[in-house]
């Protein structure tokens, strides 16, 4: 019998062992996506306990305990203190068996605190105490956690109208881990209600100094942005995305379409879908003309419901998986792109598992030799980001394409102790590749390169593909 | 190497024997979901012989001999004879190995008849003789096999106009095991062909005694029946529907789309979604007063072969995996009504198994910490009640919710043999959780808490949450 | 450890290598679908070198170069060296580890050359020369290769317009591999672009020695073709679909479009619709009169990639999976022709493995009894060709229908050195069958109807399903 989250936790097999404790666990972390907020690392942020920094604003948890039975006001509420809110957790913990909170709990109590402990109600105010002894420490700042957990670079996610004074603060600083900001400009092409459109034009404008009037001007403050984020060190981009737009347009629509819903008007379906399809294509080529890597996140259905939207706003824990059909509108937004010769790297992330196959063989499409893995199929997005939705994307992106060539993990999190999903990931990927050697499906006479292959999908292919 | 049902069938670890041995097995049957016949309980039904209490009706069976170059009157045949059927079966059963049928079949034989001879042609003859020997013994009524079995109660399936006679005799009578109905009403809208509707309508009126002219008057006969389901203790509604309907719709709307089917003509397409739409809102919300719990069973295509569909009528194993887009309606359903905070206890049944995670993600967003596991994800249904189908449901439920909450299995059977169905659901619940155990991804430290949850998911969380 | 590519390989348990070694491996390979060049047969062809044999022609690899960072020059350049594009192919195996590519490879290397080397930059010279030097020699000329491989028949891919002069020479020769014809009349239902339908239709007007003015004609002409298949030893038929056509239409319409289209007009999507229905059907009917088998392979999209197809044409790897919608359409197909008592044998091929348990169900509802396992799902099909999608096609065909009665394996290649695809599947289906077996799933003591069901599996049921 294997001990839990001892040493060798996940790892099955002797080679996977010694795969994940030779050539993958002291290497660096490439955090190249997540939504860690700059300012924290800026001010170098201190937690005042266990419950604030676990329970404040993690939507996993607060699904969790619903679903468990716990009260809304010990989730989210502002009456229950963080104690109150962390008791209620702990309680729920054990009810978490073999959900992927469970092992991220013991990981990031072992991890980051020492603690090996399993957390349950006995063991929740011992825990909580020590713990939060420790939060009060310097080591365990935002700063002193991202050195504890060896981060080497961190891309944070922000809107095109952000000043990134935190980015440049900490760039001038010369603060040793790389904090570079990420593109995302999903509010520059949300046309759905025309006056928070109008609304977030005139702020764009006033971010890049470009008087806005017509579409050009979008693009061209856009543009001002872009660069502006380049000169922070920005490498990628990042697109939250129902489904794939691919729509035919012309120019005159896609200006008569930014008149009318600047001027006021509700727009058409169509033509909100041809104003986000042109969209695309106008991010895309701004990535492709600075060799930056796009990420498309495509196939959530968000705020299911409507009452606790009303009461808690969004991003609360009401998110689903949809099942959009996605593969002849992906297939022409890439190929339009790559038929002008402006298809720049690009990752593609989904949600439903059930498209796994899929994306692993879209990429193949556009794989044209210029750069290894130029289109990579994005490790195991939120509800997949767990052991059978991490293996279920390696395994088809390894029966389909190439393992060889994937960038790897990345936290997507709002969280500072977050960073033992890459832990979790490289022994997932060691486990994996291990069993496969001791099965005598790879052959352990290639053991040297094999543990390079595992290096590199741990580090080295991130390192090279965004080169920060 | 294990040997075939054994004790230990199914069960790969110790730690998966432990739990099984003692936590689970001695556990009575909760089956919230199945199509006895009642009046084969109340009239306490003695079987002729093993090739009638296994073939008749069983399109399980019928489908696997299809398969296997059997001819249809060995299948459904009036002229053959039930040892004829038998025969062929026998001559089918190696032809089932991997398919969930050898392990049923086995599994029967052992559990019901105590026979743990191999079913092939050479023993066809022995064992039928055997099992019909004991099948003509007072212990192998219907009655005696529900009591052999444990079971606790059952949830039978029934029409609104059905009388419940059978189920107020046995309930008069005292007899040991409950027998529950279920409301059914699944006639109530089916609009499609006027004249049917019409029929129904009338019969519906009968039995209410309330006389029926507009859309109000059928509510208000529902309301009578569903208030005289309540009086004869049932807790359940269930509603077969190939998709989610969730149009939008105005009163005005459904009593003129009403007016006109009752009036005998054809409704569109439009109309007919309209209608199915108001009127799983009104079933929902009738259940949600009385505190019921709703199934909802989606996704199948029926009836696809019309010539033998002509010549055997429906639920003759002809039936298939639908690919259905069901999301955002399924989101929208529930949403609607948990926007009135009218949303009931709700259990989804998905058929086409690309579905799971969506459907473990959505259930998520309706979580509300009123009830735990308030909305479920039902236990793997038909074609997918085997163990790939049932450990893919767990496992999709465990990663993405908690399989802690679940209430488990239901036979969904016409057969009162079929109760080692919540055998093998146990055994496969305590594998998976055993081998997790084993490989260190849960706690050997909790297995008093593990223990508790084994029992929880076989028994005591369908107690707590149905309240029969 | 297991060694890797040893007498063991993928059998991991003895029951596996038992079933293997003592009912699989021996058995003659029926191939009845591939893509070989019969005129290379025919003549006998021989290869210069291990470049040209595995690299000329294989999209597989080209993919995997690619995705490789591998330059097109090097995958199908003509200004590129074998050797040249063979050391970049070398260069690109390792990084193929856990892609079918790597297996594949070494599997032709050891089985057809006897080489166990593992394949890298390090020993790319000397394995080229020495499988170089192999292939000059008589033994490794296609037909050496196909009698090395002990394979008994192969049906190729063939235009109805197809003069079959290869396939009627090796008749008369009296070759002792049977080499038949399948009729793939997929040009003939390809009425996009008018003036290409109008020139395959006079061509098939030449072939057949028909006038063609009219849709009766066409279909006078293709019905003569398919008796000339018939007479040079066709049994079935292969028929490349994105979606299952099955729209309604009258013969006057279908009449109608055959006209304008024949005239030059440009059809609308409806219009293409209830042409490749009706075309289906007529197609689907001919192979019943005939007792043919009639393959379907559906949900591929092709040419994704504009640019390269341009420069490089169909079939040279920018191909993938599809997300269509088909269950309805499937059933509809099938049932039309059911219902006239005119279903002939049929294998359904998916690309999307989300599709396996719809497919698998799917089929049941048409076996009718009359042959067993007269509708077949066809196993992992292009993408899916590999352990894992073959294991989920075998499982999903075991849960859901029955395994015992597979037609099993097929190449679906153009290159002689593919057959150990073939061992690679018999591998594969004796390792699922031994770890039940030591699971206790199946009874040890019926290992002598095991073995028997792996024979059938593996040669037995192609061949009296076929009836070559």
């Amino acid at each position: 019998m294997k001990t839990f989250m001892d040493d060798n936790f996940v790892l099955q097999t002797e080679t996977a062992q010694f795969l994940y404790h030779e050539h993958s666990k002291r290497l660096p972390i490439i955090d190249y996506h997540c939504h860690l907020n700059p300012e924290h690392i800026a001010k170098d942020r201190k937690f005042d306990n266990l419950g604030q920094i676990w329970l404040e604003g993690d939507h996993y948890k607060w699904r969790a305990m619903r679903t468990n039975g716990v009260a809304e006001r010990f989730c989210t509420g502002k009456d229950t203190s963080d104690w109150e809110k962390f008791e209620k957790w702990a309680e729920t913990v054990p009810y978490t068996m073999r959900n992927p909170l469970y092992h991220w709990t013991h990981l990031e109590l072992k991890s980051a605190f020492g603690v090996t402990k399993v957390l349950k109600p006995e063991t929740a105010k011992e825990i909580y105490d020590e713990c939060t002894a420790k939060l009060r420490t310097p080591e365990f700042s935002a700063r002193g956690l991202m050195k504890h957990y060896n981060v080497e670079s961190v891309c944070t996610t922000d809107d095109p109208v952000d000043s990134l004074e935190h980015h440049i603060a900490l760039k001038n600083e010369g603060f040793s881990v790389k904090v570079l900001p990420t593109w995302r400009p999903d509010k520059a092409m949300a046309v759905e209600i025309p006056a928070d459109f109008r609304a977030y034009v005139e702020k764009l404008s006033e971010a890049s100094g470009v008087s806005i009037s017509n579409f050009a001007d979008l693009l061209q403050a856009l543009r001002v942005r872009h660069d502006f984020f380049a000169s922070v060190g920005c490498k990628l981009s990042d697109h939250g995305i129902e489904e794939f737009y691919a729509e035919d347009y012309t120019e005159a629509e896609i200006e008569a379409i930014f008149n009318k819903v600047y001027g006021g008007k509700k727009l058409s379906n169509e033509e909100i879908l041809k104003f986000k399809s042109a969209m695309m294509v106008e991010f895309a080529v701004m990535d492709w003309e600075k060799g930056w890597t796009q990420q498309l996140h495509y196939g959530t259905i968000r705020n299911n419901n409507t009452r606790l939207f009303k009461q808690l706003g969004a991003d609360t824990g009401f998110d689903s998986i949809g099942d959009f059909t996605v593969a002849k509108n992906m297939s022409k937004f890439l190929n339009r792109l790559d038929t002008e010769n402006k298809l720049t790297k690009t990752i593609i992330y989904n949600l439903n598992p059930r498209d796994n196959e899929l994306i692993a063989t879209m990429i193949g499409n556009f794989q044209d030799g210029s750069v290894a893995g130029k289109i990579q199929f994005g490790s195991g997005w939120w509800f997949l980001d767990q052991k059978t939705g991490m293996e279920a994307q390696m395994n088809s992106l390894s029966v389909l394409g190439l393992l060889s060539r994937f960038v790897g993990m990345l936290t997507d999190s709002r969280s500072f102790i977050s960073y033992p999903r890459h832990e979790y990931f490289r022994r997932i990927l060691c486990n994996l590749i291990g069993n496969d050697v001791e099965q005598g499906l790879l052959p352990v006479s290639e053991l040297t390169f094999i543990g390079k292959l595992v290096e590199n999908v741990s580090y080295y292919n991130a390192k090279n593909f965004f080169n920060f």
